[in-house]
């Protein structure tokens, strides 16, 4: 009796829990972008895991970046000829030092410029091959279709991800910084170009004259790039597997949620769109105690503190002089240094400096003895940063780190050194002995800290609201305009002013026409009579 | 001891109570508006009393809608010797009913049109008067400065709260359902007319050529309406007692935070700022149980259950025969009627119909046996519609009701009928028919229902949230955009397509001019050589 009463109640049980995972676990498709990007997602992945949800990450067989052993999910192979990979970034890395430092000519600039352009062109028609080679496959394609997924999560910096949601038709969640066709000016919400600085353009909201016709220029580069070099790439995936009124630019705005990777501590205020929701900082948590060798290394720096340096996940080495000059500049501080470094060990490195091959950041800014963070300004440092109320001395790459620091550097919470100056006299030093004295780095930081933590929900819970609210109603249409399906005459009223302009002109010259009539029939009576 | 003890105890708990006050008690200014406005301030200042907040309102000793005995708030009287009333809608009201239903002319529609337009003008020109009277009143300005309010939330639709926080120089929230400068068209975000209709064009965010033009116009009056009778009224004020830089506009557009009494299960997509809040619904709560003979009268319908008519706070006669024609459509159904309803008592009026000076609406919604809700269109009913999923046949009388009903009758959950044509033929009848046993109705509002319910968050929770985030940051700079500083040409970048066309132009002008100096020259030289 006892036994058929276990047998009963384990069977309820597994009924619970199966109804549980009917009611609650959600099957989701999430095509990723590497590099840093994939560190995000994979938190994400992570959140949804444990909410008992099922992932599945498409990957291709030359992934340089995603790992394919995590627990969190499973992963579906594409396999490809050719992949994006890091060795073009160490090549742009190299042309920046060399220009910043050295031949900044505008002919330099110029190349540099054409050299970015043409990695991005690469990048896109890399991934629309990979998007090829998915829809070709039929077997891959009718295995995705049969396993019923919820939604596709992808980033939209790149395409694939867009035109994988519509051919499975499923929705579609963005989990975005930014996009190539310039932040989402066109895509999210109108942006005026008065106060809403572009990706790159290194302005704040605040902008003189000159400053907004850089932003209108930037704005008008980044729109021709869109259109001539990255859009007819999907497009041309478009026209050959999808019905012939499939535009790409439909679909990429046309998705139901945007998960947008910055809050409004970090940016500027700006318009939005009722389907935009604001995550920024979603992967910072509470600091875990530090490995033991780190804390004693930390613990020995007494009152005078420790600074961190980072430069991100794909530059580990400077140039040797310029890093020789940083060691030597940290050997003179009094404060303890720990610097993620993985090149030679500099001639100059001082007792007080540590180097390491990867260092936990969070836990290290959540530490209470960290008094300054060295950063390049990657959006993921600068909102742990923030989060951890820890003041930035920035030096800025490339993409968006100048952009990310300047709004540290706005709310004076940051400093930033150009690469071309950071050596020079006493630069550096300067920098870290300002933001290290001057009270107002610090002050600024806990506010900016305060208010990016007094929010409703952590960010991370409301991204996970979010993804399951999609989910539930199959997606989010009613939070979505439709007005980029506009022509974009109507979308401005163009239209309506031309045909008042018309109005108007047609009245005024009425009366004139009517006069020259008079006129002419008076003087063809004259003639008549004359006659 | 154990006296002792209690005693201790109790001390320690009144230092804990009132620890907590001083953390989280904060002291609110409110300065409302009248009428159905006021329902909603009304259950926004009872929350925040229930939050430990102690609350003040300023009301004038004719105030004619608000009532002063209430627990949740002190008042604050301003003696006026002018104050806006009811009559002035009733009067509109007759005016709305002989056009609409026997003399609808172009001109009785203008003249309509001046009326509501000189009606507008005159609140304002009150509201003005009454904040003049304030400011001139040394002691009771004293006396509000010294009490040291954390922020002044009022209605922006009349702009004394406004200058009032200024005054005060106090963090502004708005409650706000619209704004006489056209729904925020220029104060929330930037709103494009091609897809964001203007309240009271009776427009959905998806127009033909023709009704982009209505909207287009009817931004135009609008605007013209702000600049010439309402702003200049509130600046007059603004130059007697501020200093002369103060424009009135900045203060408008200057708020920390706009609470908005929609979502976007109502209203349609649109641009929205970081610093706007949705809480559409906030007031909607689950139903309570009914009186007892209002009970019984409900479970007497059987299967075919309740229909609920309203027209709102203002209106609860209509015109006699228009009465009777409802009443006898009413007398031929077989559902159960509950009708509020205040004029003579209907000759047609069946057995089946119960008349009640008021009921309890939002329970009645939300009973089981309420079938349909013929209703008004004020922004309220609606949202409680939603709330409870009762699906609608509408009646719309004036100012936004249209609107309201509109985005209900877009999403398939109701009817709208005119007030020209519900008593023509069967319409009325017809309409109730089809919304009674057509399903889409019923499934449509469930659907919109879920949506509204799906939130985070309850939306009078989320409104507690942030008036809280204003009083604990004072303000919320971080989320305002100061845009509305720049003047029209920068913001719209005017200028800067212009000296572009000045710089092209100059461009291809030179070669001419160069051409020109050139011949000159050469002719110089001929007559020179000649002579």
């Amino acid at each position: 009796m006892p036994l058929y009463r276990n047998a009963t109640s384990l069977l309820l049980l597994s009924f619970v829990c199966l109804s549980w995972r009917m009611c609650h676990g959600g099957k989701i498709l999430i095509l990723p972008l590497e590099g840093s990007h994939w560190v995000n997602m994979d938190i994400m992945i992570e959140a949804l895991h444990s909410r008992g949800h099922s992932v599945d990450v498409v990957w291709t067989n030359k992934s340089w970046y995603i790992q394919d052993d995590s627990p969190h999910f499973n992963t579906i192979t594409v396999p490809v000829t050719e992949a994006f990979n890091n060795d073009f970034i160490n090549e742009i890395l190299k042309k920046i030092f060399a220009i910043e430092r050295e031949e900044s000519s505008v002919l330099s600039f110029a190349s540099l410029q054409a050299e970015m352009f043409a990695a991005m062109f690469n990048m896109h028609r890399i991934m629309c091959k990979m998007a090829t080679g998915m829809f070709k496959d039929k077997d891959l394609m009718n295995s995705l279709k049969e396993s019923k997924y919820d939604l596709v999560l992808t980033d939209p910096a790149w395409g694939a991800g867009i035109l994988l949601a519509h051919a499975l038709k499923l929705p579609l969640v963005y989990n975005v910084r930014w996009i190539t066709s310039g932040e989402g000016h066109r895509a999210i919400a109108p942006s005026p170009l008065s106060y809403v600085p572009l990706t790159g353009s290194g302005l704040s909201d605040k902008m003189t004259f000159f400053q907004r016709v850089k932003n209108f220029l930037f704005s008008l580069i980044w729109q021709a790039q869109d259109a001539f070099f990255i859009r007819p790439q999907y497009q041309a995936v478009c026209d050959k597997f999808f019905d012939p009124d499939v535009r790409y630019n439909d679909l990429l705005q046309g998705a139901d949620l945007w998960l947008m990777r910055v809050d409004f501590v970090f940016e500027f205020p700006r318009p939005t769109m009722p389907n935009v929701v604001y995550i920024g900082g979603f992967q910072c948590k509470p600091a875990k105690p530090l490995p033991e060798h780190l804390e004693e290394f930390v613990q020995s720096s007494g009152d005078h503190g420790v600074i961190i340096m980072s430069l991100g996940t794909f530059v580990s080495e400077l140039p040797a002089d310029m890093t020789d000059n940083i060691a030597a500049t940290f050997a003179k501080l009094p404060q303890k240094v720990i610097w993620r470094h993985k090149g030679e060990r500099p001639a100059t490195l001082g007792n007080n400096t540590l180097i390491v091959d990867w260092m936990p950041q969070n836990d290290l800014l959540g530490h209470p003895k960290i008094k300054l963070f060295v950063a390049h300004g990657g959006t993921n440092g600068v909102q742990e940063a923030i989060y951890h109320s820890v003041p930035v001395v920035g030096i800025p790459l490339f993409f968006d780190q100048y952009d990310n620091l300047l709004r540290l550097k706005e709310r004076g919470a940051a400093k930033i050194l150009t690469l071309a100056t950071v050596d020079k006299d006493n630069n550096f030093q300067d920098a870290i002995q300002d933001v290290l004295n001057e009270p107002s780095y610090m002050l600024n930081m806990q506010r900016l800290s305060r208010l990016h933590r007094d929010q409703p929900m952590k960010p991370l819970d409301t991204a996970l609201f979010w993804i399951e609210f999609v989910m539930r109603h199959k997606g989010a249409a009613h939070l979505r305009t439709e007005s980029y399906r506009l022509p974009w005459y109507s979308y401005h009223s163009v239209d309506i002013l031309l045909s008042f302009l018309a109005t108007v002109a047609a009245i005024a010259l009425l009366p004139l026409v009517f006069v020259s009539f008079l006129c002419r029939k008076k003087s063809l009576k004259r003639k008549t009579s004359k006659k």
